[in-house]
């Protein structure tokens, strides 16, 4: 097969050997992987993959079409149209997913859609929900409200009737991200809409101080992006002040069971939304699979709404939706 | 009553107007009430007490002899033996509870023990169980051992199945700690017993760094104290590598369900433990309630191992035990 494949800080479409499933698990023909930070930290050497990933090959989410099956597989079969997280590999004309984590493509559901979709609902569900016990009526900030799991958390936020804020600095995105569902705002004008009972920080240190001042009593920021910078100042005695919680996780280090339980509750609580058309994913756009230097370097280029997609060829033109 | 009254950054044993029970309320005939660090900040004018209790009476908690009941209280009649937590007035001849957050003192247990109990203890275990979820097999460090809720924690994780490492800055003290069933270690030797699954902070800003950095994968920080210091810096990117949570909190100012629910717990999980002796309240001294301002000194001069409790004039010698 041929998979996307870095080294030396570049990433290229090369030649690999095919991957085998194991006892559960399936091989996919990979129609749609989307694209995300990860990656980039990968391809500059710094994110190395978890055991069982594929050393080289990037891509923690795909979707495609069941090939093959391991001996005691049970949910699903050749033919299928799955979606999942992975460990690494999703950048690759073949993937092995185990099939607790991988999940049925809703009907009606476009392939470039599914495959740009898992790794960041996951994200923003996991943070929301089971970290942030986010409920209806509670007031969410969204730091970073443009990106992939900045408009993941703003429409599960929505749907679950959370009342969101998001803060998106370049002004020309503000509507789309207010379509969606929050009040989109300049970074500096969070406060206004303060106090906080959930704060989903995409952007990083220089937020904290700030994050925790406009929370409510028993609030919680959940970190899960450093793009701004991984230092920050903390003074305890707001945190002791407002009975608050600041948690920092990232998903791709999870183990198997972990991974298995989130698609359990994304198969529950939000596929659901997905197939009904209240979640979208917003793709800015994609790009074919052999072009996949250019997808990374339009990635690390910022400034964007939705996901960089790569899409096999029979995918790369016109067919998929939004 | 007399009572403890602050101004002006003193504290004296005055003259106040006794206190009336509420509906769902009963008054107690102070027996015994022990100090805490918030009385010290309340005494300095920089913890104004919530709303409901006497502005310049400290005391967050008491034991003594119901001595009038509310119309409605249903929990308790006179004569009987409580102890409870006091938003402030705990300090004074008689003091007013609601009848949800005043426990029954088990038989055997001393009065000046249980006026010195619930503080520490309910601090202790709401931080270290219904915050930490602090569970057996689970590796526990205490920084701040030796003092009050620093022993009552040890004891509660040690009770609960936890292994607990124990911070004691003053070398004579850690064999009294380890007594307790803690490894107790010098501050600059946590790391030699590191990951840990729970930390509970009692020391503050200069800590937590050393905090993150020896936690295990999904381990918890509780703040509960900042002796030491406010400001902390925070590293997002250990933060998120542990999937880890640094929490603050307060008792004081929590609202008269969430201490009648602590209550509860205590009632449940925390005093079959301390009427059965596995628990004990050290004292580190007893002082006559009209010297409270000597009191306060010791308290304030540090290097103590366990409470320091004002006793009513027929309890201030001899006939109680820890």
């Amino acid at each position: 097969m041929h998979a996307a494949v870095v080294a030396g800080g570049e990433v290229a479409w090369e030649v690999r050997p095919d991957p085998v499933p194991g006892t559960h698990e399936i091989l996919v023909r990979v129609e749609a992987a989307g694209l995300n930070a990860a990656d980039l930290l990968q391809r500059a050497g710094r994110y190395p993959p978890p055991p069982g990933a594929p050393a080289d090959i990037p891509g923690l989410e795909c979707a495609g079409t069941v090939v093959e099956t391991g001996p005691r597989v049970e949910r699903f079969a050749v033919g299928d149209r799955v979606m999942g997280l992975l460990g690494g590999g999703g950048q690759a004309e073949l993937a092995v997913l185990h099939e607790r984590v991988a999940l049925a493509v809703p009907d009606g559901v476009a392939t470039d859609a599914a495959g740009a979709f898992c790794e960041v609902f996951a994200t923003a569900y996991d943070a929301l929900f089971s970290q942030g016990h986010l409920a209806s009526g509670d007031r969410l900030l969204v730091n970073g409200g443009a990106g992939g799991v900045g408009i993941a958390a703003v429409q599960l936020a929505r749907a679950t009737g959370a009342r969101v804020v998001a803060s998106v600095r370049d002004a020309n995105r503000r509507a789309a991200v207010a379509e969606l569902g929050a009040v989109a705002v300049a970074p500096d004008a969070t406060r206004d809409h303060a106090p906080y009972d959930v704060v989903l920080e995409l952007v990083g240190g220089p937020n904290i101080a700030t994050d925790l001042a406009d929370l409510a009593t028993g609030g919680r920021v959940l970190v899960i992006g450093t793009g701004a910078g991984r230092a920050a100042e903390l003074d305890l005695g707001t945190l002791m002040a407002r009975r608050a919680t600041i948690r920092g996780s990232t998903l791709r280090a999870r183990s198997l069971e972990e991974k298995a339980t989130l698609s359990r509750n994304l198969e529950r609580h939000v596929l659901p939304l997905l197939a009904s058309g209240q979640l979208v994913v917003p793709i800015e756009r994609r790009f074919a699979c052999a072009d996949v230097a250019s997808a990374y370097e339009r990635f690390a280029a910022g400034a964007k709404l939705g996901k960089i997609v790569l899409v096999a060829a029979t995918h790369s033109t016109g067919t998929a939706t939004t």
